[in-house]
């Protein structure tokens, strides 16, 4: 191993520069070399690099985003633009490619395995907590605190006007993100895509809620459930209480990495660099019950990461 | 001056529980006896009350929201509405009334008091910052700054995709808001209700910021603008940069106030308790030219407060 | 199991309420009466309690500190003390007692239960993350986010001047928090009480970072390392640096809980009152290996839980 | 006017950044070309500077500290180096210098101004709020927040320990940031080097608080009465409460600025290239009264800022 290339793709995630710098810093300890691809995968496609040393991820811990960028590459998803993207990590004498991103970043780190015999690991980051083979994601915790943290201020509006708040957050597949808000921010009730929708369960929560004095709740709501504004209606309309919808949007992406997020890069980046150099490819690395692990990326890209229902019961039991 | 009302009303501000804690124990200090209102002029109307004393406000300093509760009242637009509300106040035997809002509460407690003898005082709190006769409004400083927080997080993900961001900001008819958070933010564009709307101004600021190498861009626009969509599909159409929109919503109402906020609740509360004291009635306290003033009702509901347009060109020249 | 007590004890950590809110409201699906005993173990010894229903725990989710108080007593140490506290215990009826706190709490607890059969449960809940028998405690995660943020802030003040700055953190005895704030901050240097003390090697890190250009240096130390004071004099004189200290102190202690932190709080109830119910008793509930476990009081008083050294050297070589 | 120089002098503020970033390309607008000297005043005496435009002050709006760094200069207090540094801004052909920075810039930039023709403006930033001249410093805004949300924390501790805190804020000569916090963080008790220190008087309202149940109050003292230690040990000996210190040091100096001290760099720094390019010099710019204005520095060197006493007595009828 004497060259290494990174990049990061999809969206972007918290603690992702945290990952570049523990990459890069732990490669200079190994003596390599290591160059930053530009704007996710459209960067290999186009071999648009930079060079980067311990000095150039200097000041980069706390910020959110991705010095790196990224994009969406759709010439990435044919088989031609697998196919530069492999012949240009290959002329660059690349032995290396770690790659920080979520599950699609899995997938197309796995096409990109089977056209190259260069090595190829994958960081899991990715605010959405999509990737099977590790318990968590780099950026998830961050989101979480940022979505709580909006919730905090939208219940302030939502006692002193007695009113029910529809908060969307993030998820269009996964409920990973709104289970754990929701559990956390005291949600009167938690839908996500992994449950099939039950409105007439939720318009009765908000009656009964509403029959004991609760005259405010907050539901918590993943985007892929799609029901947002449907039940803002149906919740006004057959219960008499009036609704706001708060969708979260861009902000759960941003911010400083919470002190977790940087915590699993910093792990995930020592264990991608170890086991690249132990000769190993194709990998996920990841923290599983605690431990830091790797599985293969064919593994990762054929198992769908299980939500934990209990927590959703959890939940509805302590926002009595 | 024996006894004394305070109710909160209309859209709930971070500082309304400073400025009820401050109105409560400079009203001990003077002996005044002192119920709150619940609901805003709802309870008024429904004589709905709790006692307040010096305790009673204790650890609501650092609150957002209003312990008094507030509500849209249609009930107190009508004759008989406000009739109700000014017997409640004269059989509760109380000598002043203190309003906690913004330009509606001004304008409700101007019809009010063509109805009644008691002393009444409005406490200008909103985070739009529309209220004639002070240069500042309780909560706005905090509104401006929750809404910088989340800018900067979406910047994180503005710059590292390379997206223009929309970011719709508060303020139905007033820009208040926009100008200062679009200012400190250093938002490549600023629109604002005030100023008529030019897309094709817009468009050719995106597009020669695209020219020079500034691939993200902030758009931040009053929701009054009532253009967040279509400038979005226009930008996009148009100048071929990807735009995102980020409505910021409910969150901007919310959270501890700043100290600014509290800072304005305290003096703000100090003037109305020393005005009634002194006799006055009929007006609204504030702060201009950093002196605590106080103008009368009826002038503040005939003018309209001017926006600092200078701000804007100012904002321009400084996000080249 | 018809009547639960609950106690908070020694120094409060955030999440201490979200517990319990969450012991609470499980109770009441479970049919439980609770009460919660004021200020500690001072509370059972002196039987100051307060009675506990599901309304009474409402908006405390997010509160740092403890609305059961807290705080040190002498007398609890004392036979005397032990035995008043297990008499009272027994002669309110309780089945079960519920003790939330860190270390001390747990020997406390390990000590009462020696004296009665009322069964006891004890949620580990601590900034110091030193429980035996979990992974990590209520609080700690809040106190490792709330350094990170102060180490951002005093990280312009030492760049601006080119300073290095120590900045102690809580820890008497162990270094948990010393070395995850350490770590996620990038801090150059890290002290626990658990390595011994090395000046010499500090100097030399310190003095191959001037030389190298990095001008400002953090260097995070556990309050039980002791030398905060003379590592600054041996600095200034022997490298020739501007030093600066900064003690973090009780900020540490406070604040609104993170996700995480009201996570364990949730999960932590559970397993408590899941565990009463099945009979268990003298036990400490945690997280090991991401599952929610139990061992014993005894156990856990007799063993040290190990700091992760591995993680001093990872941080170290992250920081060049 | 075609060349400019700016530098950043005395101990850090929020909004230094923005301040420059602000110079510099209202500069651009007005085609003058701008260096920025490095580490304050040394760096004029050592002809130490990089060049400015509009790019490079790009991204740094939202940092805390100074990208132009800063130092204290003592060859700077003496004839040689101000002779010296007089010399290098006219030899690199500057027309006007900008010095953002506190009462001893200010001073420093008085004493220079005198061995020059130069035209000479400063911009005043500072967290203790110290210059004559201006209403408020940059930074000074985002001081007071950032204490006051360290208060917040340490009060949940106060609360359930119920003790006394003592809480040490910046200002060694003067009280402003300790007035503002206290008033609005609360505090049962504020003192500050402009009103003589009573001690009894401290303690008899602690016993007083301690009589009515009010069992944790906390104490705003400025750094400059020098009298928090004995204070602690004074209160602890004499009304019998438990005491706690926390000086909160220089988190205080850091932080991205809020709005208003971005707001302030702006409107400051558009007065400042406004008066030199109208040919004013040896002015320190300001806010009176809301309106931009500027004074002479001989005024303002030859005054003292007078403190709003007014406010220590509001503060303490709140605190009951």
């Amino acid at each position: 191993m004497k060259k290494l290339g990174i990049v990061t793709s999809g969206g972007d995630a918290p603690g992702m520069n945290a990952a570049i710098r523990a990459l890069v810093r732990l490669s200079a300890w190994n003596n390599l070399e290591v160059i930053g691809f530009l704007r996710g995968w459209e960067g290999i496609i186009k071999n648009n690099f930079i060079p980067l040393n311990a000095r150039a991820v200097s000041g980069i811990l706390h910020l959110g985003g991705t010095i790196l960028k990224t994009s969406r590459c759709l010439e990435f998803k044919t088989r031609e633009g697998l196919e530069k993207a492999a012949k240009n990590i290959e002329e660059n004498d690349l032995d290396g490619l770690i790659v920080i991103g979520g599950e699609g970043s899995v997938r197309g780190a796995y096409e990109l395995s089977k056209l190259t015999d260069v090595k190829i690991a994958v960081l899991p980051a990715s605010i959405d907590n999509d990737v099977y083979g590790t318990d968590e994601t780099i950026g998830f915790d961050t989101a979480v605190n940022t979505a709580l943290t909006e919730i905090n201020k939208i219940r302030d509006t939502a006692i002193s006007h007695e009113r029910t708040f529809i908060v969307e957050v993030m998820g269009r597949k996964r409920g990973f993100l709104a289970v754990e808000v929701g559990l956390t921010a005291g949600a009167e009730v938690i839908l996500v895509p992994e449950v099939e929708y039950d409105e007439k369960a939720v318009l009765e929560t908000i009656r009964k809620n509403a029959s004991i004095g609760k005259n405010s709740s907050i539901i918590v709501i993943a985007e892929g459930v799609g029901k947002t504004t449907s039940l803002a209606v149906a919740i006004e309309k057959n219960v008499g209480v009036e609704v706001r919808v708060s969708v979260l949007g861009y902000v759960q992406r941003g911010g400083s990495p919470t002190a977790r997020s940087r915590y699993l890069a910093s792990i995930f980046a020592a264990k991608a660099i170890e086991s690249l150099l132990d000769g190993k490819s194709g990998i996920v690395v990841g923290i599983q019950k605690s431990e830091v692990t790797s599985i293969s990326l064919e593994e990762s890209c054929s198992n769908e990461k299980p939500l934990n229902i209990e927590l959703l019961k959890l939940a509805e039991k302590l926002a009595i």
